[in-house]
């Protein structure tokens, strides 16, 4: 992605998103590459895909995805929470807590990664077929 | 994913692809984790989108997809050859070279990716803008 250049004397008004161009993801360069690797990596697809039913707590997203450690969980909301995706809001009660939500972009991303993550689950058999017999070959 | 159970006597001539079930990726132990760690993968997302433009060589994918290591784009592509997404063809010429393929079911997942891909590129502007307000707030 680069920054239109602002050669235009007198430009102004221009908000940063007409100053930005769209991303390149093949340009290593590019800062969608990091928001491939938050939106994408393990974690981050299936935070997104439970949020998308609705509001969590910390403790209930950690139960609604197997395996995911606090600290691999903590770090993931982070990213997605600092690429605008989801927003957080901390309750200060007795016991105090903490709320997830995904924010409008948050719920593009998490419909474009749950169309994804639907496939996989039901192409499984497929796949699973094809290592069968892809190691049959060797 | 579990098996279905083989209960009914008599139940012959099931194939593998009847006898798995949908896989389950909330689940920790689901074979359906790691085809999701596959294809979301940095480099597994953009080698399946550039193969959705049709056979390449090694090399050319390695040119068209910025920044990637000799030796993670061939992890990445042995991965998806092993899932069934990838075909590979070494041609036995003076010099030798080897290509690379989308099978069906490669395209269906290059489609699904390059959704979300394009999701990506095009809201990269918001997400900067997001990313600002985030850190000013700081």
């Amino acid at each position: 992605m680069e920054k239109e250049p602002s050669e235009l004397p007198g430009a102004q008004g221009v908000t940063i998103s007409e100053q930005l161009q769209r991303g390149d993801l093949m340009s290593a360069g590019c800062p969608s590459r990091e928001v491939l690797r938050h939106v994408t990596s393990q974690w981050g697809v299936l935070v997104l895909i439970v949020l998308e039913g609705g509001t969590h707590r910390f403790s209930q997203l950690r139960r609604a995805i197997g395996g995911v450690s606090e600290r691999m969980l903590a770090q993931t909301l982070q990213w997605l929470e600092a690429d605008g995706l989801v927003s957080r809001t901390a309750y200060k009660v007795v016991p105090p807590h903490v709320e997830y939500t995904l924010t409008p972009l948050g719920c593009e991303a998490a419909e474009k990664v749950r169309v994804l993550a639907d496939w996989i689950q039901t192409s499984l058999p497929m796949i699973v077929q094809a290592r069968d017999k892809a190691r049959a070959a060797v």
